[in-house]
């Protein structure tokens, strides 16, 4: 049996303890600076009062400043930061890695370069460690609570090192927990990291049918047609990123369970009845939104990799639509005639 | 403004009559000798029994035996018969089709041949037909009720003729429908055909929750698993069909919108619960389902292609689990660890 440290107490991170003490490895769970509070009620009663689930027996709970301790004799480091701690990830934890410890990390996300490139998680990480560590991340479709009840889930470990990825599927592989492996790092993590920039433009079609009909009354057709566009604009960027173009199935298993629920619909909804931004998010005071920045940063990378004659901006009309609701303002027009086609092969 | 006429008086042959009117064309809506109450009671009321809708106005509607005069002047026929109704439409229909009448369909689905080919019904309907017949046919995600309602939607109108087919499209588009043009007949229905196999795919995760927790409870990551491999499973599938792989969207939308509701899904959610599929048949009497014909189909022809050393049956687990549910009375077992891959690129 091993010894995993999880660093940050989130839902994720935490949900992660479930298939690990289910084959009996020791879990340390060390939260950041900001999961204090988490922390004190996991010690207290295994309770996480934002996943609303005891944890399993047998998992230890470390504060912040016990980071050093928590991680000797560790035979994995689990990241279980959201992109909004990355900062804080590399800067205090990728420092202090042990030499030969590898890092799984749940974060997700891409970082748009100047010259258009967008860089994925694992790469940032590695490009920001002044020594070599080895990295890797998960994607593909699994929110935190279902995996913590058990929900028969798959997903995809991702990395350069596919002997250590076979050990990290060792540890984790349970029934309900089926784990694939893949050294495409680029296409794996930005077909999942897209999925929150589309979940959020899908689910404006929900916020449509509101605003036509004044009610809550869900038409499919219209979620659809934003669904299967989501797909065409994610199968073009997959490409652009230069990722394997058999990963996109994993943002588009993503991108189905991320409709379903969550920050990244209820903007997406009150975006699409007309509700502008600013007032959005005002609504929905306080709350941090991936699906916002990823937008941002691959309209970003799409048009400067335009500009440079390397991608066509029109064939982006949905994200580019989605970008200009977030960055300036403006009310909900979905572009539907621009995703019409015309192909004679 | 032209003449449409629509055979076959079924739920979306019928919606197709709200754009072109919409449009202001002349509608005529035939019944098959299956639609004489559907008929009877448009006559009366307008009022569509099974679309639970008035049809627009101006709409003239014709008994089966009135076909003839029905087709005077038309200059489109849509077929809108159900897969079930194809047989009918080729022996009955087909041959009075009066010369240069070009014809679009809505029928979704595939036939296999003996040497593991999947043809499109209009490729069926073209090798049929005993002189040059325009078949052109309609693929994307679209349910008849939210047509008629006006919900926005995007379809792709195929054919092997794009002067032929830029017409029809001016025919039927409006604010609300929206419609791509492509050549790429093969892949276009092969990616909406095969939607249906793999939405009752999905809906087995629906009744494998019920059956864990005894409650109608949705769990959306082994839901999300299931749609990541079946959009895996199509994308090999429209490979095998020598359709262009940027049409696998099509299908993925078409997915999306089929996995809310219907027969499919009821039946995807039955065979989920553990109940064998004669047992699942008996509870849903008298109905007939595309989802299991295709699914017979494409396994067949999937079955042949690896015989033939073109195909790998081990790349289709899920598509092979759904049909020995059906052609083998099996019970529900999803084979999770058969969609585990090791990628090294």
């Amino acid at each position: 049996m091993g010894i995993v440290t999880i660093v940050g107490a989130g839902m994720m991170g935490s949900a992660l303890s479930v298939p690990l003490r289910c084959n009996g490895h020791a879990v340390r769970i060390v939260g950041t600076p900001l999961d204090g509070e988490i922390i004190e009620s996991l010690q207290k009663t295994s309770f996480h009062p934002n996943l609303k689930r005891r944890l399993p027996e047998g998992v230890e709970y470390f504060r912040c400043e016990e980071l050093g301790r928590a991680l000797e004799g560790a035979e994995l480091l689990v990241g279980g930061v959201s992109s909004f701690g990355l900062d804080w990830f590399i800067r205090n934890v990728v420092p202090v890695i042990p030499d030969g410890l590898p890092v799984l990390s749940v974060t997700k996300g891409m970082l748009d370069q100047p010259d258009g490139t967008m860089l994925s998680y694992p790469e940032v990480c590695r490009a920001a460690a002044e020594r070599p560590v080895c990295f890797c991340a998960i994607g593909g479709p699994c929110t935190s609570y279902e995996l913590a009840d058990r929900d028969p889930t798959e997903v995809t470990f991702c990395g350069w090192d596919m002997e250590k990825l076979r050990r990290m599927k060792a540890l984790f592989e349970t029934p309900f927990y089926s784990v694939s492996l893949s050294a495409d790092v680029r296409g794996v993590e930005c077909a999942v990291a897209l999925k929150n920039a589309y979940a959020l433009a899908v689910s404006l079609a929900v916020g449509l049918s509101y605003a036509r009909e004044g009610r809550e009354f869900e038409h499919f057709n219209s979620q659809a047609a934003l669904f299967g566009q989501s797909v065409r604009e994610m199968q073009g960027l997959l490409a652009l990123c230069g990722g394997n173009p058999s990963n996109l199935y994993l943002g588009v298993g993503d991108l189905y369970v991320t409709v379903f629920g969550g920050r990244t619909r209820k903007i997406g909804v009150l975006l699409g009845r007309g509700v502008p931004f600013a007032d959005a998010m005002a609504q929905l005071s306080g709350v941090t939104l991936e699906s916002v920045v990823i937008t941002e940063r691959t309209a970003r990378a799409v048009r400067r990799l335009d500009a440079l004659g390397a991608a066509r901006l029109s064939d982006y009309p949905l994200l580019m639509h989605v970008d200009e609701l977030i960055t300036q303002g403006k009310r909900v027009n979905i572009p539907w005639k621009a995703f019409e086609q015309e192909n004679s092969v």
